[in-house]
């Protein structure tokens, strides 16, 4: 016997991290009802839950219920809550429906969220739907569709509310009254010219708080800050988060209002930025989906490049020992230090590359700060390497005696200084040659610091002990 | 001759990075028109500048002009403004302003920023200036200071809009625009009953779409999403980010609507966790201002813990190299794949680490999944090494004949096996234990796997090569 808990009764919890554990429970309960045909069941519970945790629950379904949940909710909702679906999902299911029905959909999305489902298309299943479209949508399509993956113009969106600058407060919040359906937001509103020159931005909290007769144009800012189309799409990000905006006008190159970015769709840039900027620092090759679905092919191909190409930095280090071999051979406790010595270079190099790699991204730091960044790293660096020279040559008198300690304690102020210098230089050239900075950190500066803490070593070696 | 640029032709970009870069140029000329004691052409041009911008200007002006800039601004601008300066700043400038003025200011800012800047101040300061404020003002700092700095209490705001159930859409609206000067969002309302138990919320948007006579109860929706005072901020944003909210009600464990959390104030939360995130995998500890700043004994403090810690682990490796001293005193050839083998353990592990600790933080993967993802983490690792094997073999043969390639050859498979499920492990074992997978990654991966892969690689050698 099992026990089946009724529909009504559960709920996706908005707590913990796993929200598709919740749907996934959820779904065989809907599939249950589904193929008992009790669908006014499902819809019923469907009218209580919010669209992206329904969105999360068609994730879930079998091929078939999904389109049979998707059409159980109003138009509307079907259309807001394609746009919560992953992207393949998105797809996967757009070329399951009907032509005419995904049109009717795509018309009532948001014009950004269609535009980048169009995208997905492949090209049969796009020239297939295009003429299908009214003139107006279709224009807005391949307008939106045309733009670069990493532009702002790739996230706007082209549904934003304007208003005349001539209307009176009153009659601009019933302008907004009409426009509500259709725009992505109306609590922000765009006043343009006849040639779409953005002239101002007004908030529909000013709008209500003004005088009833008053002129937009004497209400609206008419300074607002705004981004280019073709500029980055973090830039974007950016300006929202430091002005704490709701949206942001884009404008094209001859200065045309095109689109809008809103905050929410801001805070998906950031998070995808978090995630890149994660794996840039790793050893990693960023996997487009998520660890548990990936193959086993996927993640050897995301693996195998760094891993080799670390050994032939170690390559390196291997053939310094080997020129050192007579060195080494005279002196066998010397290799009782190689390991620290070495590691140590590296990891002060580490340490500068992180936090200059994030200094520059922040913007916490210039190029052109440079020269005193790099006296001020000098005299760290030195302070560091003093402080383990001093902790290392105990050790050093105690494995080898004073003179080993002695070879140890200069080479591990030289090595951590070298060390650290490196890890602070090269994101600053990565920068200044146009190259990301978060490229030059870990592994690079680790294998050239390795390889030059094994000669540093030996070297001192080798010259205070008379070979 | 100086060329002076009008004020009134400066403006800050909005595009590049370092809006401070124009932020200290206009400071110049700000000050050097206040030395003229041309205070009104300032004026002019603060207004029409944002105020997140003025915030930048007034943190690179010099004592005293800061304060003459302030004051240059309507009250509430002045509060909304001290809201983008950085907590330092805003303490410094409480401090020097008259206590009456300073009281004025903060009961004009908004309830979170003022509850932030008061916790910031020094115990006198705050006994100093409480008894100043307003009944109603005093009790809600006093309530909103009290929550802990990670908790969604400590990022909550309390002046959100009201309504009550029965009102009509016309009304409702018209009970928005008296609360739209004091509430932090009108966009968003919440209806409470006498107990502050949250019936509902409803959308400006749904309140202008709605017929005029139509009542609250019936437009709201009775079962918004929202969270806990004590749960961890991350909670409200990721919670803001998954439902694209403009703001999301939060209640205490009786149940009682106390406060919102809005999407700018969530959207830097996400920030300040990426920050520590960047931080957490790293062996630097988090510094708490820009890098810039930071002295020299700060810098030094934050890396020497890790550098000398790290120390430690290397001379177990250190350690295990001396034990074989007799086999590498025998095949000196040895010691050319040493660094190779030992990084090779370190870098699998790390990129084992490195997905498994993202894949936990985003929820990808849960501790249950944990024995289909060892024997996949097994398949893949293998495949690895022995990629890694055949390579690094036909240098053994090339630098040590055949039977060096063959103990080269097993130690690699061995070392690469070992490192990737110890870096896979430790994650879990800490998420296991309630501790930051985060804290398992990068060095105490990397460490472990060295004084591992010394004793594998020699263990291997001195049982091939009959020692």
């Amino acid at each position: 016997m099992t026990i089946q808990t009724p529909l009504s009764e559960l709920r996706f919890s908005s707590e913990g991290d796993s929200p598709s554990i919740d749907a996934a429970f959820i779904a065989v309960e809907v599939a249950r009802l589904l193929a008992e045909n009790r669908a006014d069941v499902v819809s019923e519970f469907l009218e209580s839950q919010e669209l992206a945790d329904i969105a999360a629950l068609i994730e879930e379904l079998e091929r078939g219920d999904d389109l049979t949940v998707l059409r159980l909710l109003p138009l509307h909702d079907q259309a807001e809550m394609l746009g919560y679906l992953r992207p393949s999902s998105q797809v996967e299911i757009a070329t399951r429906i009907p032509r005419r029905e995904l049109v009717a959909l795509m018309t009532a999305m948001s014009h950004d969220e269609r535009a980048d489902l169009f995208k997905q298309l492949d090209e049969e299943a796009q020239e297939a739907i295009l003429p299908a479209f009214a003139k107006a949508e279709r224009e807005d399509l391949r307008r939106l569709a045309a733009y670069e993956e990493w532009t702002v113009g790739s996230v706007m969106t082209s549904d934003y509310a304007t208003l005349k600058p001539d209307m009176t407060s009153t009659s601009a919040i019933d302008a907004l009254r009409t426009q509500a359906i259709e725009a992505e937001t109306i609590y922000y509103a765009y006043i343009i010219d006849e040639e779409r020159a953005l002239l101002g931005v007004v908030s529909l909290r000013d709008l209500l708080i003004a005088r009833p007769r008053q002129r937009v144009s004497e209400i609206m800012d008419t300074e607002p800050v705004w981004v280019r189309a073709d500029e980055e799409q973090e830039a974007a990000a950016k300006t929202i988060a430091r002005y704490d905006l709701l949206a942001l006008p884009v404008l094209d190159n001859n200065d045309r209002l095109v689109g809008i970015v809103t905050a929410d769709d801001a805070m998906d840039v950031t998070e995808e930025e978090a995630t890149e900027d994660f794996y840039k620092g790793s050893i990693v090759q960023p996997i487009e989906m998520s660890l548990a679905e990936a193959t086993i092919a996927t993640l050897y191909r995301a693996r195998i490049f760094w891993l080799v190409l670390l050994v032939f930095g170690n390559i390196f280090s291997g053939a310094g020992i080997a020129y050192f071999e007579d060195t080494i051979a005279a002196h066998l406790a010397l290799l009782f230090f190689l390991p620290l010595l070495i590691a140590s270079g590296g990891n002060a190099g580490t340490q500068s590359a992180t936090l200059m790699v994030r200094a520059l991204a922040t913007g916490d730091v210039r190029p052109a700060d440079f020269g005193r960044l790099l006296s001020r790293e000098t005299v760290i660096a030195l302070a560091l390497g003093l402080t383990m020279a001093v902790a290392v040559s105990l050790i050093g008198v105690w494995r080898g005696g004073p003179e080993i300690a002695l070879v140890v304690a200069l080479a591990m102020v030289t090595i951590v200084l070298m060390g650290a210098l490196i890890g602070m230089c090269l994101p600053f050239i990565f920068a200044k040659l146009d190259r990301d900075p978060a490229a030059a950190s870990g592994p690079l500066v680790t294998s050239i610091a390795d390889v030059l803490g094994v000669l540093i070593y030996f070297t001192i070696a080798a010259q205070l002990l008379g070979l």
